[in-house]
């Protein structure tokens, strides 16, 4: 058991994704007219071949060659264990990360930009458009375009775009043509700075840009792709913890609790949803999303229907959701500013398949900044939140003297967020919390959309 | 041999170190009477267990188990195929790279950082000091001091200070403690300080400051770190070539040249000296360390005796240097900015072992583009200048029809040099050439000091 990493070979890389929706029961996405919408539907959003995987049933998808042998520049991902932490918490829990800061962009998001862009490219796409907040999915979107040889358009909330000019610079580096959202290259994003000049932008006005930009292309060629909440990113994540079980079977250990942030739940999905699998089989094991205290989908809002952006062009998903024009307070930590969450990952929470948990910035960055210092590498702001529940996991198994066996993901590494370190080890992040009078607000947005069904899968 | 990438177990990682300094005749560092100096009058400056090393002529120098628990963080790191760069360029070619961008600060520097703090820990010292120019070198002695528990100070070049604050924000995050130099706390710092209240620092100051802070340092609990140029230095970068000729092994390659880039010449060594000793028992291989035409060391300036630092603390030393007063031009590859060159590595070219080639910053920054986007991962500027030679290397190779074998080291990842991308893509950058007249002048600093014999290894 005295390992620091386990490693496997390229020939012991999972060949197949793994797909929940052949387990679990899914409210259908509805159209504007409140009925389910049929797949082709979506054909000028996405192509057919990603749209046929989005409501696929198949539990195993094979993992197409070409793709595997671009995630093959970092994958399969080191297992590693946190000895560092251990002892710094003197706990007798067993803690263990898979570390998903070795990709190109620093973080899990090309898992899915990767083979994103590849069934593009397969079905005679020429360019793809997405939006990104902090950057970390444009980034990862551009370089995965890059790969397969077709442009890549960003739409970056102005904001971001200003604060963070090197991520820009990264996408630029990998070809990809990244530009501040709103912009005046489309209809919503006109609308957006008639309204308000100097708007700093929003994630929402940037996917509505996006969409429109790809639906509007007058060669047909051009598609949108999206870094989370759908099925198909959910899917392409697993591959995180299919490599873990392998990892962890090597050594004889099972996971006691798993845990990984939540934003729009692709991170938190890939390494938990192999194991959500083994649980409705009937293995016992805790399995926690964490969310920011400041965006609490899972923990506080309602499981209803609503859009996935702020200008309604999006299905109604059934999901958690904070209503659809909430705008989260100025929390670091960019890939967890969503009000929404996944519908699958919302699905497994309304069954209490796994156990949503809330932390607060401050509990995150102690948690970031003493992982930093016992572990080595700096963690994203997103994984902070993972840690945070990490250290409260791991100090709940000291006073109860118990060895728990404890896996997390560690999203990606820190190195383009050094300025919110900075600002936590200069005494200037505060916590922000939601009112119940906030929340009431931002949810009326729904009020009189159709409601979810309760479903039981098992 | 169709394999993207060659992994080692935990089990296959090097155990020892190759010294070089078993296989080469070295003439002597001298103290200011121009006599040999003595490993003790170093003392002061570094512990006794490192002089040792620092001296040691045996062959195999054992890790120690702690700083391999360390190491395995990221190591045994990957040797990766070219095989996007090599299609780009549609050569015959077979292109591999050690990849040392995995480490947690993100280049190869943390490969001596961690037994420098290691050995200095043994020895009981509680500070290490440093200087850094660019960073990369303080954020991987911050990062390596938090692993062995001991404190860490360090003097950057007030310019890089002033430009990268997150470079501050990453050696703080581990703990380190990151000043402006020059400083008002070194006599040094303030007599240039004195001189010019704006002075934007030099790497020589910083130095110089960082060796005074330790040797004054009342509690004689003290000492500096060094991360280029000393031997001891190079001995604990061989692990990078090590790892490289088992891989390569595996897949029963045997390379035909050797790339890496050469500043202080730590990364070079690393990759090259096991090569080295191959080639002193006779086998045929050509081996390139690759410097900027900007700061022409190994292929303009003599080999001489010079100090390392400007302000003239350290011992005279042999080798390559453009003087100690030399201040490079204003291009983009901080980690190469140095007047001289390690002296095992200027022996090495001074007996034609070795064949030191020159790139210009713009040829450096398109190969950094055509490999960004070829292969997925942003090099290090530093790391550029290697490519900029295995682009040539590899159409040479096409106009031969020749089946070469080139392995090169990546000595890092560029996500915290971004913006040097940015200027580069924006059409801002330029090259440099030091004229004749710029040398001759630099060059008088050493015109008085003793000359080193021309010594035979082979």
């Amino acid at each position: 058991m005295d390992v620091k990493k386990v490693i496997l070979t390229d020939d012991e890389m999972p060949r197949q994704w793994y797909n929940i929706l052949a387990d679990i029961k899914m409210n259908p996405p509805l159209g504007p007219d409140g009925k389910p919408i049929s797949p082709e539907a979506l054909a000028p959003v996405f192509p057919m071949n990603l749209i046929e995987q989005e409501v696929s049933t198949e539990r195993w998808i094979d993992i197409p060659e070409p793709v595997l042998d671009v995630l093959r520049l970092w994958r399969p991902a080191p297992l590693i264990r946190a000895t560092g932490l251990e002892k710094a918490l003197d706990t007798p829990a067993r803690i263990y990360y898979k570390y998903e800061g070795a990709s190109p962009p620093g973080s899990h998001k090309p898992n899915t930009a990767v083979p994103q862009a590849y069934y593009n490219k397969e079905f005679g796409i020429k360019k793809m458009t997405t939006e990104t907040g902090a950057g970390q999915w444009g980034s990862a979107l551009s370089f995965a375009c890059a790969q397969f040889g077709i442009e890549c358009k960003v739409f970056m909330v102005r904001v971001s775009f200003d604060q963070k000019p090197y991520r820009k610079a990264m996408m630029q580096a990998w070809g990809g043509n990244c530009i501040a959202s709103p912009s005046m290259e489309t209809r919503a994003g006109r609308a957006a700075l008639e309204k308000d000049p100097n708007t700093p932008g929003s994630l929402g006005i940037a996917i509505s840009e996006a969409v429109e930009a790809a639906v509007t292309d007058e060669t047909g060629q051009t598609r949108y792709g999206l870094g989370s909440v759908l099925n198909h990113v959910m899917l392409h994540q697993t591959i995180i913890g299919l490599e873990a079980k392998k990892q962890l079977e090597k050594i004889g250990e099972y996971p006691d609790i798993i845990i990984g942030c939540a934003g729009g739940g692709s991170n938190f999905a890939g390494i938990a949803f192999p194991y959500v699998l083994d649980k409705i089989n009937g293995k016992q094991v805790e399995i926690y999303p964490v969310e920011p205290a400041a965006c609490p989908t899972l923990t506080k809002a309602p499981f209803v229907y609503d859009h996935g952006d702020t200008a309604k062009y999006t299905p109604l998903l059934p999901m958690h959701s904070l209503g659809h024009a909430f705008v989260p307070p100025p929390f670091h930590a960019g890939g967890l500013r969503y009000h929404g969450m996944a519908p699958t990952v919302s699905q497994l929470a309304d069954e209490g398949l796994i156990t949503p948990k809330s932390v607060t910035q401050l509990d995150a960055y102690n948690a970031g900044i003493l992982t930093t210092r016992t572990e080595g590498i700096i963690p994203a702001p997103e994984t902070n939140h993972a840690l945070a529940q990490v250290v409260a996991e791991a100090k709940q198994a000291k006073e109860e003297g118990k060895e728990k066996v404890i896996l997390f993901n560690w999203s990606g590494h820190g190195l383009l967020d050094l300025g919110a370190y900075e600002k936590h080890l200069a005494g200037e992040l505060k916590n922000y919390e939601l009112s119940d009078e906030d929340m009431i607000e931002s949810e009326k947005v729904f009020a009189d959309f159709p409601k979810p069904q309760s479903l039981k899968s098992r």
